[in-house]
């Protein structure tokens, strides 16, 4: 194991993330968001991953089997077999991804899958004289009902103000797109409708039809995450996250509701912070991608059920309070004006249908993401983040839970603990000789993120430092077998107590030794403690056991770093084997964009939002039982 | 021919109206703008009119055919056989109504018939708990979908802002209205729905199903009009009118597109106008039936094309422009906030479609309560305002026109004119011995309205005094036929020249001499002529003759006071038996409420507005001949 990073960079998006030698590329594009078509989870076996190699160092074993020599030549590899040997820039074709391909691929397939919800109908009609007097929307609509599977008879839905937009538009002279009148025979007037479903939203001069746009929003509790998509060709155009601004008024959701129930104007703040952190990611993404923000017409939104209410500004104190029920479930649709997103100011968003309290419409989303809902086998779903949203199941039935897990994954509560960013430890490797450790952007470490909490915990249990129950045993208790460069960091520090010096304080940019603490390994325990009982319980409710799920799917950012063998040895996943378990990405953020541009998914989502079945841990008699079982480590894992 | 006035009030509006000696309790009642069922026309055939009177003097004649002696005895009466004789108080019962008898009869038809778009519904629902955690809106939905005849998989239509008040409502314990949950079992919630046809646009506390109202508004050029009607009972409980405050700006249409095209912000000033005039009338129409703002849910309006524009602040200027296209042509439904309508704030507002460029929801309304468009037989409406909209034909064919009447008929442009008000003359007979008026408001008079304007053309065409062109003969040219009080009123008065002097200065308010001017001839002979030149073309596009036209029926408010031999005399009206000439009333007004108590004539408003036929007279070859011909006055006419 070597602590050199690498560079990769990711075409078409131009994406890049830096990751130790010998990280698969698979893995790497994981990082980078990048979600590749896979059945077999990376494991070299579907041969559905293929990218290509367009610079750099890489190494490579297992690709022959499903490449020509020509295809092998032109750099193509799969992505899961090939490993980074130094900086790297790397094409991922439209037909590797997990979910643009469905929605893009060439020919027909195209035309077919590609629906979004928002389009534009460019229209010439006749300019009306004293023989036809018809006014200027039934001129138009009896033009476009054709195309839009209505007669002329039904009469167009269309909101006031848009269309008092339709007079001048019809009738301009200087059109904002092409072709404009110059391309108009004498006696034709011209106008570019924007349809949302079947109601018109916008009228506009010319043909604007080329121009028109759409970003799909990832709300979550710590993390917003934007994608500007161009819904004329499906084609993401940029990303952009920011961190959720509610955060400065409590981690997790309770504190955010308990903010709104104590605080004057509190959900109108919490509001106001989400929908301008919104407007700060969509000006990002407009700017980026050199698109008018008045040219999307449609945000779709995805987040837990708490975000969704305080995105939409209603109540949510009843979530918070036994037996803890939404004002909703199902889906909305409203002007994002009234939510003040700030898109083209007819533009509408969409925010996707939860499944109940605390299984939000992400989960929703990565179920639409993941296929569970169409899948024939038993598949779990799991999407770590400040709770864990817990899904299993496959087409016959689907069940779904919450845990409270904590932010301990994402760094809070711990004392060392930090998120994944510039100075995070975010690897630790016990070799024979020594603790190694990965810092992201290669400089001195400042604390732990949450893979290199789960590494350093599971690394210690192998070593004999930290036991079944969890407690770090002090270094006279530990066995003659530990070496002495571990038994040396085993400390009991003044302030901290019982410690396992991670780094030491001359080589941290602080000076202050990195320490993993006694109580950091207990809040491990609770966090993974209430993931892995979620998992027993959903097996219970469908009366399956482990052999029975065919496959764990990892989501959300968290789930996409985890290293499956340190996960099992904590147990924080199940004792499966690591071809099983798959990182499907942000899934989240993904069912948010399949929305955004295939609006006959909203008719899935509102199916999985209606049979999907909540479970409240609550409820089981066994919980704490099972709850308190789930605490302990593993006595052993089968190590592959 | 006598001219004591009488008071006549009806019950259960107590509306009076002053009618001179002898006017039938039909036609008073229409100029009380009570509509009454009359098959016959007030011919004293089908015995639908049956008033009772409770209270004065009345002769009768010809109701004993319909009537028993125990009805006679008990003041039962024909409306259209009874003649005023002194003050009296009249009931008219509900099943003699035209239009309300449809919506309110007793019995099993009520239920059918009276069908708001907007209704309440109150629901009990158990309270959540930890093993039924549906969210409110789920649980709601799930009780009264089957009430919509919904399923409870069918998405609920809710607005955002509706949403949000739902989980107060819904745990309220002060509602405001009752059974309360002091009525409600343990574990149970309520809540009451406002709902506009399946769309939820309001959830109230507690059972607040018996408060509901909605409000009319026929918003003619001049005046506007507000009826305030309970929508749980379909009871009309007060009637408000205003003078059109855009009138300021012109008195016709096309001065008011011209104040939108020229001035700054104009079409914005109309709208606010418009939308300040009818927040007083609803202000006054809640005020007097004691009725809280809040609780009137939706607003209905009818108007000519362009006032529908100027409400609905649509740019109006094609209108004005050859070709004279409008924007729309179909209804519009908006949030009454939209458009400044201040009823609840969830409330919407629903403007009639219309016909054509200057045949507006005003025509529509008027079609759909003469039920012209489910006739067998082939007949004529009139609506005489500023314009005069004309609609011709059966439930086969229909074909309307406007004609560009001008105000005359409205006191504009005549040098003695006024609107029918205090003061003005409203009647001028012409005895064998005098001249002889009737003055509203028993006052000295000020001026001549539109009925005393073609009162005073017609008896001095039947005097020899004005000729079949028009105009006026000296005293030196009358035929010694005529009387020397009338020739001694012939005069050529040093301003206004030829004139006749319908009331001396002695008797007058201002001192003044009252005259009827030869440009007043003229002014008439344009208005009429441009009315009787509409009849004449759609009555050739249909190929008609006037045998073929079974009635003729007179709406507005105008309409409901000319006195038909006289309208016939000057070839304002064909020359029909009077028999076939028959009062409408308000019909436009009637059609708004219509359409606010049932909810499916609005279906039948948008066939009426698709069907008919917009016949441009502009485009009529043989318009300005026929147009030239039409302002003579007719030679003859069969007296009867």
């Amino acid at each position: 194991m070597d602590d050199k990073e690498y560079k990769v960079t990711f075409e078409p998006e131009g994406k890049s993330v830096f990751v130790p030698e010998g990280t698969s590329l698979y893995e790497a594009a994981g990082e980078a968001g990048i979600i590749l078509k896979a059945e077999c989870g990376g494991g070299g076996v579907c041969g559905n991953c293929r990218v290509v190699v367009t610079k750099g160092a890489f190494e490579q074993k297992g690709s022959e089997r499903f490449l020509t020599p020509k295809e092998i030549g032109g750099g193509e590899v799969l992505a899961c077999r090939a490993s980074v040997k130094g900086d790297m820039v790397v094409e991922i074709p439209l037909t590797s991804r997990l979910f643009e391909q469905k929605i893009l691929t060439d020919g027909v397939e195209t035309e077919l899958r590609l629906s979004p919800n928002i389009r534009k109908l460019f229209v010439k009609v006749k300019e009306p004289t004293l023989e036809d007097q018809r006014a200027d929307l039934d001129r138009v609509w009896a033009a476009v009902s054709t195309a839009l599977e209505k007669t002329a008879e039904t009469p167009p839905k269309v909101a006031l103000d848009v269309l008092r937009m339709l007079p001048e538009a019809l009738r301009s002279k200087e059109p904002g797109g092409s072709p404009g009148p110059g391309t108009l025979k004498e006696g034709e007037l011209s106008v570019t409708l924007v349809l949302d479903g079947d109601e018109i939203v916008g009228f506009e001069a010319g043909d604007t039809t080329a121009s028109i746009f759409g970003v799909a929003f990832d709300i979550g509790t710590t993390t917003v995450v934007g994608y500007l998509l161009d819904l004329a060709t499906g084609k993401q155009l940029a990303v952009a996250a920011r961190t959720n601004p509610q955060t400065s008024y409590g981690d997790d959701v309770i504190a955010r509701i308990n903010y709104t129930m104590t605080k004057k104007d509190g959900l109108e703040e919490m509001h106001r912070r989400i929908s301008s952190c919104m407007n700060d990611i969509i000006a990002e993404l407009a700017r980026s991608a050199g698109v008018e923000r008045e040219a999307i017409y449609e945000a779709t939104t995805t987040g837990n059920t708490t975000m969704n209410h305080l995105f939409l500004k209603i109540d949510p104190r009843n979530l918070a309070l036994n037996p803890y029920v939404g004002a909703l479930r199902s889906s909305i649709e409203e002007r994002a004006e009234a939510l003040d997103v700030r898109i083209n100011r007819f533009g509408k968003v969409y925010a996707m249908p939860s499944i109940g309290g605390f299984v939000g419409g992400d989960t929703v989303a990565v179920i639409l993401a993941s296929e569970l809902h169409r899948s024939e086998k038993l598949k779990f779903a799991l999407d770590i983040g400040t709770n864990g949203e817990l899904v299993m199941g496959n087409r016959e039935r689907l069940v779904a839970c919450s845990t409270a897990a904590g932010p301990a994954f994402e760094g809070a509560r711990i004392t060392f603990g930090m998120r994944a960013s510039d100075g995070a430890i975010e690897k630790v490797v016990i070799t024979e000789r020594a603790v190694e450790v990965n810092v992201i952007g290669n400089a001195k470490p400042i604390g732990l993120c949450g893979t290199a909490l789960i590494d350093a915990i599971a690394e210690l249990i192998k070593a004999g430092v930290i036991n079944s129950h969890g407690r770090m045993l002090r270094a006279e208790e530990l066995p003659s077998s530990v070496p002495d460069f571990i038994r040396r960091r085993v400390v009991v520090h003044g302030k901290h107590g019982a410690s396992f010096v991670i780094v030491a304080g001359n080589d941290t940019q602080t000076g202050e030794d990195i320490l993993l603490t006694q109580k950091d390994v207990r809040e491990t325990q609770l966090a993974k403690g209430a993931i892995f009982a979620g998992y027993q319980i959903l097996k219970s409710v469908l009366g399956v056991s482990d052999e029975d799920v065919t496959e764990v799917l990892l989501a959300g950012a968290f789930g996409n770093y985890i290293r499956r063998e340190q996960a099992k040895r904590i147990g924080l996943l199940p004792d499966l084997p690591s071809g099983k378990i798959k990182f499907i990405g942000n899934a989240a953020g993904s069912g948010a964009k399949m929305v955004l541009l295939a609006k006959e998914l909203r008719d899935e989502a509102r199916e999985i939002s209606r049979k999907t079945e909540y479970i409240e841990l609550a409820v089981k008699a066994d919980f704490h039982r099972i709850f308190a079982d789930s605490m302990f480590f593993p006595e052993s894992i089968a190590c592959e």
